[in-house]
């Protein structure tokens, strides 16, 4: 397993052994010691898993708030995304900076998100799987979203017709949002 | 969720809730919570995929020696196997019975198979994977099978051109193999 740190602190790219054979592939995609040895020491209670069945569908951008704040471990099963994580960590050096990172179902490549950051993504294929992990249970009380498109953060999402949820389509901008991550 | 006790003691189908919506669907696939409400209260560690590219891949049955043996918690991600597991507890009424379930992408099925069992599956589409949590690591030593075809389990696999690693064509006979299990 390889751990890839990004510019945005905290957060990093994982990518798995994979092993290939003439029947296709084995891979162990989660190993909690593995993970563990390399500092990565959160206990994933709960797995999600959404099916997109466009391409150009954006989920996001999502957060829950403290005290039930999830660190994420997202990984695409088929399809890919344009996976967008957005730092809103109210004393971070890079508040308000957000990256991409592609996912498939080619590259195996998973991204770590942690605590104080807000998450979305735009399926690049049609039947887009995301499967991730979370290591504190939904809580529609602390769940909270940012505007996909907010002006301020000009995110280049590889789309120019997105299909969104009614709620995602309704989220506050930024500088409007309820945060409360240091 | 849904549990569904099978006629093999120990082992079950669970069905998750899926939310369909416009964008395609949503599903808490694993929740410890939920899991642990229903009676299953087993800490997975590990999270293993496979993709088998063709129809007829036959995978097993496999198990792992005592004190490694492992609870297997199993789904198919894309595709769908004739899944088999094989009661191979020596103090079993239903010692040397076997059944079989459908996994697929569809009906999101998963099978619980405790310790005890071995484990086994044939694809029946191309581009099949098979995603399956368990509560004790992969441990080489204790890796143990049982051969695909012994003629006293008569399996009905749903192939007659079975496609099988190397090391799986030379499994024992269930009456030559090694097992420690209660
Ligand atoms: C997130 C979540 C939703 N649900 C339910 C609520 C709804 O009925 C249905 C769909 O929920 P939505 O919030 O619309 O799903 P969504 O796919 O838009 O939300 C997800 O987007 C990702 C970008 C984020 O990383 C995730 O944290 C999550 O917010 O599933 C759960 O049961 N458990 C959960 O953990
Ligand atoms: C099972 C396993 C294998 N491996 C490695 C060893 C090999 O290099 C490669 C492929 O291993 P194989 O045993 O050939 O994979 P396989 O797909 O034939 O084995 C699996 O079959 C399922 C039916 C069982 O339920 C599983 O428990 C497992 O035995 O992956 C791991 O690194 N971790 C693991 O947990």
């Amino acid at each position: 397993m390889k751990v890839i740190p990004l510019r945005l602190a905290g957060a990093s790219v994982i990518e798995p052994i994979v092993h290939g054979d003439q029947r296709g592939f084995f891979m162990e995609s989660y190993n909690q010691q593995v993970m563990q040895d390399e500092g990565i020491t959160h206990t994933f209670i709960q797995d999600n898993q959404s099916l997109s069945a466009d391409a150009g569908v954006i989920r996001g951008l999502h957060y829950q708030l403290n005290p039930k704040a999830q660190t994420k471990l997202i990984r695409v099963l088929t399809g890919a995304i344009y996976d967008v994580i957005l730092d809103i960590r109210i004393s971070s050096p890079t508040f308000g900076q957000w990256m991409s990172v592609i996912l498939s179902e080619y590259n195996h490549r998973q991204l770590l998100v942690p605590k104080g950051f807000a998450h979305g993504f735009c399926t690049l294929v049609p039947n887009t799987q995301v499967l991730y992990k979370v290591d504190e249970y939904y809580s529609p009380l602390h769940d909270r979203g940012i505007l996909w498109n907010d002006p301020t953060l000009s995110i280049d999402w590889p789309t120019s017709k997105a299909i969104l949820s009614e709620k995602d389509k309704q989220q506050p901008l930024l500088k409007d949002a309820e945060i409360n991550f240091n």
